[in-house]
Formats: C-alpha cells, structure tokens, sequence
C-alpha cells in the first residue's frame, strides 16, 4: 500500500455526468481537486470541477495530457474504451482495478465470476445465434430476459421473452451483439448493497436499501429495507466477498434479490450507484466519499446510518413538481442538465424519516 | 416579488474564499451554475465552481463580464469596494441588498441600527482621537475594547482596554483608523442565531449555536446550545426583527451574549457565517442552501434540525490532526488552501452526537 494521497492533490474522473459530479464535490470536501474528463461539453459534473478536459476517448493527446494532470483516476462508468485505459493507466494509477472493471463490463464474465466465488445468481447461458437462443430455453425455460453481455443500463439492451414465440423478437432486439439469456427470478423484494475497500484492504459496507423501479429504471430506495438480521448480514457478507475476490479498492454497488433459497446477485456495478444517494442524508461519510477515501488511501468511514432515508429519482418530467417538493423538508440534488428528456435522470431527492433505530 | 430563479441559472459569488465553496456546491445541489470573482488564483471556490473571474475589484471590464455572466449575485464577505458593487448592481441585482451590506460594514452604524430597532448591545461610543477616548473611557470605563469601524474579523482590528492606562496602545492599534469603544459584557455563553429571509418575506431561523473562541477564533459551535426554552424563543425572534427591519434576503449570521439582563447582540454578519456550519450535518437544507435558495427566490426549508452535532474549526496546524480525525466518524470539510499559515481557517469538522431531542 502506497502512502495517502495528500490533500491538495488532483483526483481524474473519467465520465461527466451526475456521479462524476457527486464524486467531484466529495472529493473537494477532503480537500482535492478534481478534473473530468468527459467529450460533452456543459457536463454535470464540469460544474462543479476544477478542471474539464472535453475530448473525445479516441484523443490520445488529451488522454496523455489528462493522465499527466491527475494524481490518480477513477471512473464514473463502466463502458470506458480499452485503449484509453492502456493510455492513462501507463501513466497514472486508475482506481478500482481493471481486472474488476473488465469483469462487470460483461454479464457473462460477472455471472461467471460469481459462480465461482460461491455466489448465486439468475440461471443464464450465453447467447450469439437463433440456436444458441434455442438451446438456452431448452435449458433454462421462459419467462426470461434476453440482455447484451456489454453496454446496457436502466433496462437499455434487455428483452423480456414470456414464451418460445418471443424468440426472435428478443434475438432482433440485440442487434447482433453477443446477449445473455437470464433465467426469471421469483424474488420478494430487491435490495442493494453498498460496499467500500480501501486500498488497506478493509471493507465498509452501507445497510442495505431496498430498491422500487418504474420501467426498468430505479425509482425509490429505502433504508431501512425489510430483511431480517441474517438476510442483512448474509447480504453484507457476500459484498464483502465479491470486494475481496476483485482485489477491489473503492465503491461498489451489488443488486441482490431476496428469495426464499437466498440472496441472488442480480448485477454488480463497479462504481457509486444511484441505489446508494441515500447515504447523502443518512450517514455523515456518503458513499461518494467513501470512494474517494479508498482511491486515496484513506481510512474509510464505518457506513454508520444516523437516519433512515428514502431516495427519489427526478425522471424527465419528475422535475416539474420541483416547486412543489421544495415547500417540503426534502434534500434535493439536482444534476445541472438542461433538457428533461424523457427517461433521463435529472436529479433525486432524499427524505429523513426518522432517525436509525 | 419576481419569479423564482429556474435551474439552470447562473449565480455570481463576490469572493473566493471557503464561504463562496460551500455556497457553489450549494448552488450546484439546486441546479444553478455558479461564477466567482475573485482577485486570486487557485481560490476555495474555484475549484468548485462552473467559472472564476480572476480579477482586481478595480476592474471595471471584468466586474462588468461578470455581472453580465450571472443571473443574480450575491457575496462571501462584507468588505467589498462599493465602487465595485455600484458597476455590479447597475447591470444585476445583489442580495442580500446594499443597505443591509453598509450597516453591517460599520461597527458604529450597526450598532446604531441594532439600538433603533430596540435590542441590546454593548455599551459603545465612535472613537477618532484621543480626546473621543478619553471621553468614551470616563463614559463607559474599563475594561472594554476598541475595534476598528470597518474590515475588522476574527479578532483582527482589535485592542483590548483593561485600564485608562491602555489607552495610547489601543489608539496606536487602530493605526488611525476610525474606531469604536465597546464596553465589556459580562456574560453566561455566546451563542448564534442563523437566519434566512425569502424573497417573499418568509423568516426561517436554525436552532442557536452555542459558540467557543481560541485566540480571538471560532472554535467551537455545539448544537443545542445550553438555553432555556425562552432564551431560545428571544434569540430566534430579535433574528428575525434584525431580518426583517433590514428588509434583507439572504443568511445572516447574528452572535449573541447571554446575560443575566437578556441577550445582547454582539455582531451581524451579512452572509453565511462560520457558526452555522454545523447544519451541513445537522439539517436536511444547510445555511449556504437556505442563502442560495432565499436569494433565488425559492422557498426556505424550515430549518428543522435532525441530529445534534459539535462543529469544530481546522486553523493553521490543526490540519496535521487530519490522519487521526479520518479515522473517526466525523464529517470533514476541507477549503483547498495550499498552506496551513497560523490563524488560517484550513476546514472544519462536524460531529454527529445524536439525534436531535
């Protein structure tokens, strides 16, 4: 382990949206800087940032000079070009590791990867052809969701399969890229874990929040979720595994669903996760700075809760009640984006309920 | 009253300082895009904000930019030119307003107000000469304090008075500036009000803050203070009277004494003020979003205190405490100063104590 980095310091994201721009004010909290590289201009998280290189990830130069302006640097989403990667990391340190990123890049490598770690998670079989597509329903049956192994987020890249005869949309629905077939899970609730490793190799973890989505984008999480005490520690354990395996340092977020046979891995995301903006209100170190701690070499925070807390995605339109929420004793963050698209996350609100018991 | 300021907007931010900091990542939470003017380089705020106008207050051109670049603008301290504000104000509006900024500016005028509006302060009398001393000794006795009538912070401008004797050093101290005699109080505890008023007149005022000093610094400020119930109800109100006779719109900072013969306004600060730091871990809507959101003409949050909390400041070498207090579950906020000089407020620290009774 290398000594902390000094405050004062540059801190590099790649990615310039609304993690970017949360992980960039934490970061100024313990004294960095930050720069943010990101190819569109007025990026979220620019606002708020010391320095924005806006280029493209195919500008060698700018990735050079972004690489030699930074200390160390991390990422604010998973779907990075591998080649820019080769460039900064020969010259800057970049935080969680590869090895860890190019795992939850590929559904098929991360269902894989858990598998092995003892973990449980959706039956899937990989998919390319109409027959591999065939034999994967011989094997695992319908309902199911056909999703590309690569690139998708808030249900981008999924097609649901209710019977046989949907096999050809879903296969249509890939556009040719290489898919995985999920079997359904029959779970009770969704739940989310949000677990840091420092570069000391200890871990914190955040109580589990229970997750509420609207087409196929989160839409609540709450703290405390329903779970009895050994499904909380059990969900807590296995992120603590899940880190440790990927020699993980920084913040990680690990959708579980919660079923009579156990706690399923539905998706692990390298990265700060919408599922943990709760802990802005509801604990003193969030998970934004829990991140930065890790990929500085700082003592993490212990993910104590001091409120329970339920967090609120503003979807396009959402953010017409803004009027309305700001009358209510409601955190609101919003994320600098000028047009409400529909589907697009414009910011989230979180709501104390009450102190943690 | 004009339209709420939408998201999106732009927020001009007089001063650099650790102040502005808070105040534009404040701003970034609801949306608004934050410019900062200030004459050095590498400045808390910059790092940031959106933009930084680098410049001398002298700069008629870059004052012009600037107020052209915002929306609204507001200010971190109260020192500023009045040239500067006179080219600032003829293109776009301040808050809070001119007024309330003068009569804080000078001792003399805000003690003056503060006793036509009917409170308590110190006795005090002006001070140029030796002669006007000496009367002001025979008037008020010693022991006391002269403070210079303006630019005086943190307990600068200031020259204690324990007999008559004193006199030719204290009148030296003030190195000709115009002065104020201020006879000592002798009281329980100091404490501070932070209150907010809206554009559309409403008052919203954080639990009083009872306050330490080091050397003429901010320590400490612990929420609750140790008031009774009334005490508690008059330090609110008289805030409010303060608010609303100034006809201001913004967070002020009131400093109170408590004595035996009720409270005793010490100082107004016209701005988001160290001892209501503390809301940033205390309160779902902190000092720098109910300044944001009052001079944006949005609604106040209510004030309402979660959790009960200890503020401590980092001046000068306090920050090579910094390993030690990673450690422990305390809320750090760092200002990006290069250099831990003596005096120099480097970050202060919240500490959650429990939830609030």
């Amino acid at each position: 382990m290398t000594d902390p980095l000094k405050t004062g310091a540059t801190i590099g994201i790649l990615g310039g949206g609304q993690l970017g721009r949360m992980l960039s004010v934490a970061a100024s909290r313990l004294g960095f800087k930050t720069c943010i590289f990101e190819p569109q201009g007025d990026c979220p998280a620019s606002h708020v940032a010391n320095f924005h290189y806006k280029a493209e990830y195919s500008d060698t130069d700018a990735l050079t000079n972004f690489a030699n302006a930074c200390d160390i640097i991390t990422f604010e989403f998973e779907n990075i070009p591998t080649e820019a990667l080769d460039i900064i990391e020969a010259i800057t340190p970049i935080h969680p590791n590869r090895d860890a990123l190019a795992t939850s890049q590929d559904r098929f490598l991360e269902k894989n990867f858990l598998t092995r770690i003892g973990l449980q998670t959706a039956p899937y079989a990989t998919v390319d052809t109409a027959e591999t597509l065939e034999q994967a329903i011989d094997q695992i049956g319908t309902p199911a969701i056909l999703k590309t192994r690569r690139m998708g987020y808030d249900g981008k890249g999924q097609s649901r399969l209710m019977s046989p005869d949907d096999a050809p949309q879903a296969l249509a629905d890939m556009a040719g890229a290489p898919a995985v077939y999920e079997g359904f899970i029959d779970f009770s609730i969704e739940v989310s874990v949000i677990g840091t490793r420092g570069a000391d190799g200890s871990v914190s973890c955040f109580d589990p929040g229970e997750n509420v989505h609207l087409n196929g984008i989160l839409h609540t999480t709450t703290v405390p979720a329903k779970l009895s005490p050994s499904q909380r520690t059990d969900a807590i354990l296995l992120t603590a595994n899940i880190l440790n395996a990927l020699d993980y340092v920084g913040t990680m977020g690990v959708e579980l669903f919660v079923t009579p046979h156990g706690l399923i891995v539905n998706e692990i995301a390298p990265r700060v996760h919408n599922s943990g903006h709760w802990t802005q209100q509801g604990c003193v170190v969030d998970q934004f700075e829990q991140h930065i701690r890790a990929i500085a070499g700082w003592p993490l925070g212990d993910g104590t809760r001091h409120s329970n807390v339920t967090m609120e995605n503003l979807i396009g339109n959402d953010v017409d009640r803004l009027a309305q929420i700001a009358k209510t004793n409601t955190a609101i963050h919003l994320y600098g984006k000028a047009d409400a698209k529909a589907g697009r996350k414009m910011g989230h609100i979180n709501t104390v309920t009450g102190p943690a018991a």
